[in-house]
């Protein structure tokens, strides 16, 4: 097995004070490997970044379309939102429009991650509710293709009709029979798959627009989802929406938790798959940022993708006192 | 350069997530080393894990003892609280018995940790304070130090009389002339030394007793406030303080930012210094857990110690869904 690559250093001052390394692939639509660092055969859980994959089912099925989902839903079924009240909001109507409420969503209660909706929380006395949880949408998507299945309402079960079907597009996207898998920070089963395989997955996913099965159909009206609500994905501030919305053209980005990064590129008919060996999301989003201006995919002097290519680190006076800086490797 | 050695595995399921790698010495009072793993002479910064060393010259000038400070003041000049009432209020009648304000601390203002004083101050509309900076124990001690010296307030200068002081006793507690420094997150400068020289720093503190010098004395003094007072170290919940308490004989640990941590083990005159290269808290933790088990400091099996060795991570709904385990050449 390849030893890890470095994909981000941390400086403070005149030292080098942490240092990240990983694995990154970038495949084309036939899962050939164009570029890759560190190994691509190591396993690892894409965790979040499989989210558009887990939502094809809910298409492919006509779920989807027998409840007359739009592209918001269908970000928010991709989505690792903050829980701002655009989300929350969006999430709760569609459980209404299924008839369900929070108690149906099997993801724990999370705080949301909006400061605003935050802080009146706390000032109001309120706990957090599931539909807060930053997957909130995807297990809409889950509780949706359940309900057109008429099957019963465990959908976190491996064993379900819906955790089934995800398993079952999981590996034809992957192109890869999954050793298994681990239970996610929203309760449901999270497929385990190479770097390479998800970065297949990704390249499969960039070249849908030129397949015509249903399948194909699925993840191009899934990808154009996600580029096109970007502030459904992720949220105002967050890495996902920040640097789809600085795209020069249209790209969706998922950041899945430990360090886990992916990019479907339509236009090139590529995908990228990028995990931080040490599951820091700093290091992911700056070697996710390096590698799309290494495609020159991103300008690395526009400020929204400074902010994540080569972030200054403030303290707490807000003196700047480092930088986060790529290995020079990923960018050229 | 010899590589970074795993120190900790990260697993979900059967599948091991994240690893994290680093450095980690363990030398006696003479500054031989006695184990080692990774690469003993990369060169780190420190950042507050050199808190006991920075709070010497309070001590050796002779400021500590004309203002009357007590064992609780020396602890806080070491500690990283976390802002919890019980430090807020030491640290605001250490600085009106100075004749100071919050004003005067160069630390920026910090977020309370404590999470009771925190719903608090959001409920109450209040602004953070730099009291409740994790440093402002140590901001303290500076100014103690600069106010009995006659020096101006600018004490976080590197060329202030204060720093100064720093930076020579840094020098003689590592052995090794300093290759300079970064601005750490509380504004002060933080001296760089190598991974040996912390460890031999830890070393001789660990052996002080056994010398009759000034700074020997003054750093037994700071060892004993530090274990005699785990609480004001670092807080309920935080690991220094609960490692300090599960400990089977008296030690002195402190954390430091970007995975550092030290022990100081005064009973079997030995010196230990951890780095995680990524910088990960979780791994600093669990790493000089193993290396106090390994030692038989601490018992595998005490539940305080087994929280920060082995960890069982819960997802939001409160399920496990894996766990951090030390490497195992650390433990044997």
């Amino acid at each position: 097995m390849a030893e890890a690559a470095v994909l981000a250093e941390v400086w403070r001052g005149p030292f080098m004070e942490s240092v990240h390394t990983g694995h990154a692939v970038i495949c084309d639509g036939s899962g050939q490997i164009v570029a890759a660092w560190g190994d691509p055969d190591a396993v690892v859980l894409p965790r979040s970044s499989s989210k558009m994959i887990q939502a094809l089912p809910l298409v492919t099925s006509g779920a989807a379309d027998a409840h007359g989902l739009t592209s918001e839903h269908l970000a928010l079924a991709c989505a690792s939102h903050q829980g701002a009240p655009m989300h929350v909001e969006r999430v709760n109507r569609w459980l209404r429009d299924l008839g369900l409420d929070d108690n149906a969503l099997r993801c724990g209660p999370q705080v949301s991650r909006d400061t605003a909706l935050k802080l009146d929380m706390i000032r109001a006395g309120e706990s957090p509710c599931r539909v807060h949880n930053n997957c909130s949408g995807k297990h809409a998507g889950f509780l949706t293709l359940a309900q057109h299945l008429g099957a019963g309402s465990d959908y976190i079960d491996p064993d379900h009709p819906v955790q089934m079907a995800c398993k079952d597009v999981f590996e034809t996207a992957t192109n890869e029979e999954t050793p298994g898998f681990g239970i996610d920070g929203c309760s449901a089963p999270n497929f385990a798959t190479t770097m390479h395989g998800m970065a297949r997955a990704m390249g499969w996913f960039a070249t849908a627009g030129q397949r015509s099965d249903g399948l194909s159909r699925a993840a191009t009206r899934l990808t154009e989802a996600m580029y096109t609500h970007p502030e459904l994905v992720a949220g105002e501030g967050r890495a996902c929406t920040r640097l789809m919305r600085a795209s020069k053209e249209p790209v969706a980005l998922k950041t899945g938790a430990e360090g886990y990064f992916v990019a479907i590129l339509p236009e090139r008919g590529l995908g990228i798959a990028v995990k931080a060996a040490d599951g820091a999301t700093r290091a992911a989003e700056c070697a996710i940022a390096a590698l799309l201006v290494r495609l020159e995919v991103f300008e690395a002097a526009h400020p929204e993708v400074a902010a994540f290519l080569s972030p200054t680190i403030h303290n707490w006076d807000g003196l700047a006192t480092g930088q986060i800086m790529p290995a020079r490797g990923l960018l050229v």
